[in-house]
């Protein structure tokens, strides 16, 4: 039976490869694509996901989610366009300013709770953008925690150090106290953090040829890639991070990550605002704020040169 | 020229180590001990000191320090006797309640003060309790970051996990505001914390023949550390992390320490509270509370096997 997915994602360009992975995956049942901001606005990342349903031809709806964090007090910045261009599709050309596909009439969250309830211990949700969606079909339909299969995070940075501050990852930093509710709920987290999303690198030349393989799709996912290949230089050969298929491919392939278990809590005030800390279990600590929290599990290793091969073969 | 030192210690069975380190070794000139409240209550500790120089014969004079974080806010809980005892020394027989020698009459961040002026380039600080005194004699004489060698600190956990929270160590958890302060002014700073310290363990065997053949301070200091050897047992094979004794190492052999530099904050707020984090120099992120901060080193390698052979060879 194909594992049935809700993508919860801000399109950005590694979240499209990640989409094409979870449309192609013969074992993957893509149920919905819930849309929020953070790689670019809401209007953008909802516009760029509603356009690849289109032009990838796409069964999934599309609903819309959160173009802000839960905590009205945070001081949201601009959209790191430096990484995923202005159009959240690496500046491709060809992308329309809006597209004929309408979006499912309900909000994100709402999406998510019916689709769960009507699919009780079915869902995966993979999500690779801010947790504010989950966290508000959380706080309107706690009933969720016992029907969600699974909740696959790209998102934290557990023993490495972030890539926002020295000890904050994005999408956490995008909404912390979104983070927070997620990893402390009732239900399973597995939380792919760039732990393990820094050692799995798609190299420029692997993904041309990829294209060059496969079809039309994959040459389009190619030619959005390739201004965050650019930006990545100062800290990548010459190549991607492929942050949110990790978290794809762990539907399918668990086997190929190596996990820790222990609850988790994200720092929500002060310097550290934005890190993800696991309390291992069976290290013992005086009384904190880790206890009385379900245990999740962190990702610590992965197979990368296996998690690329699977994707290469997928999107191909 | 020997290394002219001050020591600042909360005893506190492996501040104990490394005070008789500091007196035998002969490069290095013990100009003055400093206490604080920390591994038990400052009238604990300051009796310790006293005791210890009474019964190692050790010139120095010892000045009493804080017995409380600089933020009254800050809530504190009793002491860690079931790591360094009641008396603070293990619950060795043979303490006194009071002892005869009297204190220096300054309290400790004065002394400090005024033994850095006197010696104007020349004093190393090792600091391996709460960072109370350094911060209170920053705010009463700032112009002593000019002044100072360096400042040695046994403190903090970097990139591995804390011993009192997944996070922080109990130094500086004990008074986090003090440690930002220290951590942050224009003095140089060397930070000696868990992650080098839990490399180095002495072994239970390794102390007691150091005891076998040395005089009849090191079989005091053998006595008084077989309680913290029993404490450690759940995490250490048979023996002791020497964590103070690394910092009074690292006067005279800096060369067996591999450090990274860069800015450090301490975050004092939070389910963080008490964490290091250094944002380590070459490394880029987005504008943020590392900036502007002097660059700190943080030790990240440490040759354990010649830490505790020079310990050995010193303190026998």
């Amino acid at each position: 039976m194909a594992h049935k997915v809700i993508y919860d994602t801000d399109p950005g360009v590694d979240d499209a490869m990640a989409l094409l992975f979870l449309h192609q995956h013969p074992a993957i049942d893509l149920v919905g694509i819930t849309t929020v901001f953070g790689n670019a606005t809401i209007a953008t990342t909802t516009r760029n996901a509603l356009f690849l349903k289109e032009k990838w031809q796409i069964a999934a709806p599309v609903a819309r989610g959160a173009g802000h964090a839960i905590n009205p007090d945070r001081v949201e910045g601009p959209p790191p366009a430096f990484v995923h261009g202005d159009n959240g599709l690496g500046n491709v050309a060809g992308v329309p300013d809006s597209v004929a596909t309408q979006p499912d009439p309900r909000p994100a969250f709402q999406f998510i709770i019916d689709t769960v309830r009507a699919n009780p211990g079915e869902i995966n949700i993979v999500a690779v953008g801010r947790m504010t969606n989950l966290a508000l079909a959380l706080a309107a339909a706690p009933d969720i925690v016992g029907l969600v299969k699974q909740v696959v995070i790209m998102g934290g940075a557990f023993d490495v150090p972030g890539n926002v501050s020295p000890v904050a990852e994005a999408n956490i930093i995008g909404d912390p106290e979104a983070a927070d509710i997620v990893m402390t709920a009732a239900w399973k987290v597995v939380a792919i953090g760039l732990d393990v999303t820094h050692q799995t690198i798609m190299t420029r030349a692997e993904l041309a040829e990829t294209a060059r393989t496969g079809g039309e799709r994959v040459r389009f996912l190619n030619a959005l890639s390739q201004f965050y290949i650019d930006f990545y230089q100062h800290i990548v050969d010459d190549g991607m991070f492929v942050h949110d298929s990790c978290a794809a491919v762990y539907v399918v392939a668990p086997e190929l990550f190596t996990n820790r278990s222990g609850p988790i809590r994200v720092v929500s005030e002060g310097i550290a605002t934005g890190q993800t800390i696991q309390k291992p279990d069976g290290k013992f600590f005086p009384p904190g704020p880790w206890d009385g929290y379900p245990s999740q599990l962190v990702s610590v290793g992965i197979d990368a040169a296996a998690v690329l091969k699977l994707i290469h073969q997928t999107i191909a």
